[in-house]
């Protein structure tokens, strides 16, 4: 029933052809993200060659929306406050046709992530990024959810992934040691990677923000391919011949602003 | 008066015994922390094999704490906002037997800081970790407190500690160029580190984060214990050999995430 | 009309003696910036040799800006929470006699920033520094503002920043390819840094805190120059055999805690 559509390494044309593209734009990239990832959030989005505002406030998050080329919410450390300002930035980008990613981040673990959620949806997000543990409690399955990191495999949500694609109408990409790409026709798998990004916070988080600079420039399914490739061929890159995760996220940023430069 | 009881020096076997156990839990540690440290504190706990949890909010700050392993309250950035949170988190860590560090940083450099450490003490901390100015102003001395640089040595701060620790009932740890930790009746000392830990910022902010992880599996003398030990080690090694604090803070992740596993 | 009084090359014997004093004073440096740069500001601060205060309490913001050396004001982040802090902070550095800087981000962008730009202006701040971009929307001119990146060159801003300086009394600095630095009589220029700079998140911010640590041991034009001097000869040396901007940032780091030391 699921079967895996296409499979794609580096390099992909197409995944090259809209980096290209997307270096080229440099497209304002608005991220209402958490507060443990906002700075190598910002870092990542100028490495790939996009130009990030990380404006946070309700009085303005409506404003960005409307002219950025792409708009990443995650719930993260989500408070009242930001859940305000999230609501307005996804209306804003919705009324202005602005692609928006969201990145529902440890869902299920609390009565507020639930809500915010159950509010956001509405506003059709492109993409629904998430790791395994996410997509499943975001599909509306009883999950396990302790903390943001993922108990399942991206395999395991593969089902639930298809099916919250199939409801919504937002492609869905599930993070993990294959991640996958669907919009419930079509599955994408895009192995690669490395399992140090797992140890490295803010990987996950900073990936959506990516397919929010690639939906400047494509369509979501393709977005969310070329950002999960990149990011998963730029992460074995870097993690050769690194220590831990200190000299991986710093080999990571770098290897970020070169990956597609190679001839 | 003020005797030591024991001093560690690496590899100290408990130490060693408590880490592995630390790595083969995974505990989920729940870190309420101010703003500048986020980051760092999330890698620090990946890299010694924990998993963050960096939730801010009221609404959800309470479910965390009863759940996690351990849990961290740092003052560093505090707001109103934040005060509400750290009072829900205590409460529920108390109730439910969690075991959590009081980080109380700037202690008596302004009266919010004052008031919310005076309202989270009667939740139990395990520990209360600081530096020699913070200790010595949370003990109810007064002290030349300016910012969250300490202006004491560590040993200054020593029968502030033992004194803090005999009313409380907390263990309390006094970070300097010896650590130490004490109940009030014992005394360990942890010399080692380097004197760089104090110009990266969020290195003493992260212990917290560590001791609240191993307090999920061990009590909090030797919880306390074995994270300044582990920390002084890493220190010592990722001072070798770097320019800086902007190399030290890449290595000391690196560090963390390879000692113990020698041999 | 707009002629360069002076130019600034390293070693600038002034600037080295203006470094010399700021670190044997270790200025408490209180920066209210935003949540992307914190960390990065008080990693720069502490290797610059300040000792940072990030507190961002209205509760407290003004008891940190009367006893410290030097404070900054950036609004990147700003929310309604930190509006009110930070005119408190002003007003306090202001009777205080404390000097502060104010780093204008994403001038023009939202209603939430001019408004707040123009009530924190009246509290006289002794340095005001942005980009070009920042600098032409603060001085009252239409600009094309999207976002936090310039989209204007630091020599097309000089004119608005001496009007600028004129009108408010403030030292103006505009970072680009050159730096230029007014009172609105002189003009100091301040070449070198480098492209990648513009590719790190937070260089621009963090400045801003030098320039708060600087304006603690010497006047607002020497003190705005030599932290611009000092910044852009350490990015010269950083971007030397660096692969990107994850390298850079750590060896940023490394070498502004050398500069000035090297006999």
């Amino acid at each position: 029933m699921n079967t895996v559509t296409d499979t794609l390494v580096w390099p992909d044309w197409n995944a090259k052809e809209d980096l290209k593209r997307l270096r080229e734009a440099v497209p304002l990239t608005h991220c209402i993200t958490n507060v443990v990832v906002t700075n190598f959030s910002a870092n990542v989005l100028l490495a790939i060659g996009a130009s990030p505002a990380m404006a946070i406030a309700s009085e303005e998050s409506g404003g960005f929306a409307k002219i950025a080329g792409g708009v990443l919410i995650n719930i993260g450390t989500i408070t009242r406050i930001d859940k305000e300002s999230m609501l307005i930035a996804a209306a804003a980008a919705q009324e202005a046709g602005t692609p928006w990613v969201l990145d529902p981040v440890a869902a299920g673990a609390s009565e507020i992530r639930t809500n915010t959620i159950r509010e956001l949806l509405p506003f059709k997000p492109s993409v629904i990024r998430g790791n395994a543990s996410e997509i499943i409690a975001v599909s509306g399955a009883a999950g396990n959810v302790k903390g943001p990191d993922s108990t399942e495999s991206s395999g395991t949500a593969l089902p639930y992934a298809v099916e919250l694609a199939l409801k919504t109408g937002s492609v869905v990409a599930v993070s993990g040691e294959v991640d996958y790409v669907t919009d419930g026709k079509k599955i994408i798998a895009v192995p690669g990677g490395h399992v140090i990004m797992t140890k490295t916070t803010g990987t996950g988080c900073a990936l959506g923000g990516v397919m929010a600079a690639f939906l400047a420039v494509t369509g979501p399914l393709r977005a969310a391919a070329a950002a999960s490739l990149v990011y998963a061929e730029t992460g074995k890159r870097a993690a050769q011949a690194v220590r831990g995760s200190g000299s991986f996220a710093v080999k990571f940023l770098d290897e970020l602003s070169l990956i597609g430069k190679e001839y």
